[in-house]
């Protein structure tokens, strides 16, 4: 199998979404052109990143949507769970917490972290809040693997310190900073304006064409 | 100039806020390599996508910074701000009032909306959250031109439709649901999760290296 450019890692991602709900509308084969109109991407793109991985396709007809979802499901660790910290209850902390979107990915939540002795011991959306400084004890005891920060921009760069000692590999930052991490940890920075570029810009073109 | 296909705007979104990084640190010229670096995208791919802009290159050497920076902002409508609603003040809503990256970036959320009687009337983070039936009066006068959606998945459709009769032109959704607009609306959908199957991706790779 050749190897994947990170890069492609969400567009791999995006396809296994997509082929999640034609699986669950019964629909056994997808053309790439159908798929590209769903996730955005041409077909010919569909096509290459695909081609790395064996034959799912069926020459002039399309792809079968459960093996290859199945083994798309593989490539991006989705056959099976991982443990999850979240860092940080405010509220985007809390808000992640409520958020119904990570466990069907395969995304567990199962301790979340903060400073603050109002919370600590409490449980929220039945997940229970320790104390920043048992980081290490609970990671470990837990088998925790990811960790979602929510801290505030000044303390993220300590927490992630924490985080690395504690012996978490991959890391999902939402605190709108760069960290530095050692180069064997892993992280994903969330920037959740970036999103609204692609709005501004539809709206900047049709402005022009309008006036 | 070139159209440039709407999937690779999120790229030209990125190569603005590394330039401007650039800018700040008085950088004057950059190479398509140095871009490549920062920004996880191959040489090729950034004079790919630059090339469509005009002659800012200088050949065997790179961009001028400022004026490529100078450029992209203004096909990503960044030379202006913009006027952004929040619908709902929840965990996720008060998240997205408190976070400090929209500003710097030209987004500007003006009015917050919601359907407690609590909330309606007071301020979160100096904006005046509005009773959702007042949002046509509010969209209007206000000039709101963006909707950033943080309601639960059960209303998103809903609001939607009353932000779509306001006139509002694009939307943002962070409710974990497809939403259906008509053709002259944009809308983005946020999934906070596809940004953890990289990381997942990334330590089923390392687990498969190391087993």
């Amino acid at each position: 199998m050749r190897k994947i450019a990170t890069r492609g890692i969400p567009r791999l991602a995006f396809y296994y979404r997509t082929l999640l709900r034609f699986e669950e509308n019964r629909q056994e084969i997808v053309s790439s052109a159908e798929l590209g109109r769903k996730t955005g991407h041409t077909a010919s793109q569909i096509r290459r990143d695909l081609a790395s991985f064996g034959s799912f396709g069926i020459p002039g007809t399309g792809y079968r949507v459960k093996e290859l979802r199945k083994k798309l499901g593989k490539i991006l660790g989705k056959d099976k769970r991982w443990r999850v910290a979240l860092v940080g209850v405010g509220n985007l902390g809390s808000a992640l917490l409520a958020y119904n979107g990570f466990g069907p990915q395969g995304f567990c939540i199962v301790a979340a972290f903060d400073n603050d002795l109002r919370k600590i011991g409490k449980r929220r959306e039945d997940i229970k809040v320790y104390d920043i400084h048992d980081l290490k004890e609970v990671v470990s005891l837990q088998n925790i693997e990811i960790a979602i920060i929510a801290v505030p921009s000044s303390n993220a760069q300590q927490v992630v310190g924490e985080l690395v000692k504690s012996g978490v590999k991959a890391i999902l930052n939402f605190a709108p900073i760069r960290i530095s991490v050692p180069e064997e940890v892993e992280v994903e920075n969330v920037d959740l304006s970036i999103e609204l570029d692609r709005l501004s810009y539809f709206l900047e073109k049709r402005e022009k064409k309008e006036g």
